[in-house]
């Protein structure tokens, strides 16, 4: 499942997902039956960071076991979550498996430096990140569940990378689109990516609308949703707007 | 259990209760043998939010089922979720079971703009907000679990409004009085709105007069909670405040 | 296990400690085989609060009964929750097992306005704390898991003070050092406190270098850890610093 | 939502869902989409109980508050919790809504003795049962999360019944049906009912077949799912089998 | 706390509650307004063992720390979980606070054999079992929450005995009474150890005659509980039961 | 990680492995530093099913998502979870990361059928089977969480095979030995394996030895650990048993 056979996603999908908020996102997955995409855990590690857009590369921690989780371990060239550092394409998010555990650090300010340094685009990770003050102080978005001081391997062992994980909770598929806001991380199927931009865009068009409408005093019932009145009243004010 | 049925309060009883914190209401409430009056889960949305004061109009999700939980419902004048937003009294507080789930959202931006233009005096849901960034810009009090970007459909079927329910683990009867701050929410039964307000009010004034002595450099033994010298320099404190 | 036995903290140790990150100390106690040392749950209650450093002095709280915790026996001066307030020595910090459990307040603002008068050094507790914006108002260190309005005895009944405990799910033994920064709170077993805070100074110095290195633009790999090359440069350094 | 209103169910529904297991019902479900029908919790009280099928009436719990779960409610005849024994009509289950709770019992052996003498078809809560001894010397077919021996009033207030509720975090309406094995229970909608039958029933007759196939030897891929060449093989047995 | 101040229980106490299901005791002390007396997680480890009726003594454990819980201190003669099997009185319960742990075993086979060698009454803990197939072939009571093969210094260290402690979120104090069977494991506070077992008798000859009433097919409202008819009948019944 | 490249386990070791309680193996592993090596969840499935001894062949299940999750890819050649079922090397045993996730079968009795007809050892899980009845009927060792009667694709999806994993909380690296008896599951390091047997071995010995002194009437302290004296009686029993 390596990244290189997939073709590359349109640049306007990435453009109008850089747009549209994960409420929306969530809300054109559901259309499609889709429930299971957005992560329990993961939030905005500064709360003034930008929304975060791009494909995930992934990385997948297993339990703690003393004679794996050795500190020796961080040396190896070859132990996953060091690899990854280096790994992780340029424009890229790292998705970390971290089992949701909250009390162990998956990364730290020296490793969250270099993603920065080699244009990794962000971090999405159901553990928490260690150094916090330090790995506030640098401008890169990173979701997760908050800090704690422990390093992965006093609760995991970093086991693979680029290859299937579940992240809090949803699956993740290395090059699945990822999409970060105030309200969390939602996974985007690559496969879908492209009309839920188109769609999700269209939506944030009509519900400005409608938001206008409430708050000119309309009730909620016969606007939002939008009954056949309130549609042609949109579809007029879509017209005036692009006209 | 419709509103319409119950006498009113009070009008001091809520203006006293607006006075008196949390964490003194349930003081209050212990003293009566009533422990389980504190909701698990809901805090302030915006820390800046004011007091939160006022009768319980209620709302209860149960579990998503995919046959029920269609968006379609959405445009159903008598689905329940909608249903509340034109039918809570202004003044009054929307109470919502979201069964303690965290990874959706309950209302969005839109809904809260609507709430605030009829009156209604806040919201109170053991679940998320969606569209937390929108919501925020809004002033109006909500207590809640935080932000999730998805719909309540995608975990929740609006089952019934203005009915008994949990929420935060504390049983909610319409009519019933919230009181909410920073320390979270606490659920006043109706039948002892008017004793707590009175009581509280009363315990506030005491502490008042407790913090200043171990200020003073007291002990707590022999002022918190006072013994008989420390309560006649009260007695002293208040009569000369009020002489 | 009382105090008065143990030999006193070398002033070395609990200066460096103080300069000396959670995360670090955590590395330092896993090289030594020891992984269950960081507390789940407490973190800093106020964001600004100065880090925390010192010997626990501690508290334990069994489950609510109805016969026990009464609200009669906040006068009893042998009640231990009472009792810590005047009996921890200053200097050191008060530390409470509140069985993880974050619906009941374990310290409000007259509490913590008598340990800061005292000279207590802090407060770590695995409950909340109640009256939160009055404690909050009084610059005074406690980690903690947030707020929540009702007293210990809803959910509790203070059994001992000055024992072993377990505290956000870690052993504390009275003596221990505690060491308490943005990512949490770590114990340092007494009898190894000297040489975690000996050698985790010299890392958090490592650790500068490397950091540099990475911002330089060089690989994680390599870099961090040390290679054999870059262990050369960093002794370099050290000795130009130090010369 | 009274059960009045509704039209009954095909006699051959029920007694095909009688011979279909759970497993399959599943299943069939989830060929239509429905994931979240499925109750975690309940499981056969008897191991040799027989298995469960009926419509479903329902009982709704809410969080004990000290003021409204007094014993004397016990005696009032408008109690939800006493009232549904003597409501639920002969044949139908009645199905509680426990709120998880497994540290109090929903019912026990003198009310599941009334049930029993009423005709009801069995019990289904995701709480528990108390006096388990009594209650497993009556002959009564019950799904719950095992024995407790507080009553339903140490930890709930019966709010309502014939209502819509959740139950093992599924939706349940009054007049669903309700299937019930060694697995665990399934909510079928009743909508769905006639059609969940029919293909369980034919489901359940080619497994049969498959069954056979692999203790022949077969391998898993090609005969389960089958492939054509299986498929063929399943259509001749089944006409041998018709005549 | 120590066992030895307390006066000894009448020992018409101990064989009456020795007689009444822990549904009738926890209803009795719900009466008197005690609801967290029943224990979460211990059940009979054998289906067929008898009743439990006796003193608690107590044994606590804290959360393990690797240069705590090492194996060496199962030599210590002082470490308390060692200590206790031969402290613990003949006739009494060691009641043990593993922290609700169920992935340790608190005894094994040697330990249990020692107990019943001793004439202790039983085991109540909140953890698990080891060796459980050569504990089940001891015929002596346990009430635990299954089996788990680690030794319990794998997660606990044993810090202390004959103290106050939780187990299965319930207080229990030296020389409490506890009952168990099928439905688990309540606690009677020892001061209200001759009212419950009194009236607890009381309630089961009452409730014996009511199960009667419903066998001979009386409704549950007016029979369950009694209204004035029903007592009424029951008086004669009683008076010609004595007679 | 395949197996090939792995050289074979001395048959002495798995031969002694199979006399050794888990209980021994996990005090050999904790003699060793290595604590996180029980797996939370998996039991026996019958209660009279042999113990099960042999290495590990893994199958790795991520959360579902509607995309993935489809009926279809059950026929799929390449789906790992049908794979897996002919490709566990006769002897070993499947080993299956279910997530913890007990509402969801992770096999049904066709897979357990063919599974058994292979040669395949047993099965661990940390998830549940379905058609548990019918599974129940087939002479083949399982330890999992029990029944439940989804299919795995209603919360899972299949995702990997022969990989690390994570199962009840427990790191297994394709060819680590599983040993499960009635206490649960243990993972024994490949590399540890041969000592782990031999000394496991010398304590069950010992063990026996000890059992019988306390069932002589010794007292725990002196016998259990043995100090010299105990230990110098069971060197001259030991002799006069191979005498």
């Amino acid at each position: 499942m390596g990244q290189t056979q997939r073709s590359p996603l349109a640049a306007e999908t990435l453009a109008r997902l850089g747009e549209v908020s994960t409420a929306t996102v969530t809300m054109q997955l559901l259309k499609r039956g889709l429930r299971n995409v957005y992560m329990r855990g993961p939030k905005p590690f500064r709360p003034e960071q930008p929304r975060l857009v791009g494909e995930a590369y992934t990385l997948r921690f297993i339990p703690m076991r003393e004679d794996l989780s050795r500190v020796e371990v961080l040396g190896e060239p070859d132990y996953a979550p060091r690899k990854v550092i280096e790994a992780t394409p340029p424009g890229q998010i790292l998705v970390i498996d971290a089992r949701g555990e909250r009390a162990a650090g998956t990364v730290g300010d020296i490793l969250v430096a270099r993603l920065k340094e080699r244009g990794v685009a962000g971090i999405v990770t159901d553990g928490a990140v260690r150094d916090g003050a330090d790995v506030a102080a640098i401008d890169f978005p990173i979701f997760c569940t908050g800090t704690a001081a422990p390093a992965s391997l006093n609760l995991h062992f970093g086991a693979d990378h680029d290859c299937p994980i579940g992240c809090g909770g949803v699956a993740v598929l290395p090059g699945d689109v990822i999409v970060g806001d105030g309200d969390g991380v939602v996974v985007v199927p690559r496969a879908l990516a492209d009309e839920i931009a188109a769609d999700g865009f269209e939506q944030e068009l009509l519900e400005s609308f409608l938001k206008s409408r409430i708050e000119a005093g309309h009730p909620v019932i016969g606007t939002y949703p939008p009954n056949e009145e309130t549609r042609r009243a949109y579809e007029a004010w879509r017209r005036a707007r692009e006209g």
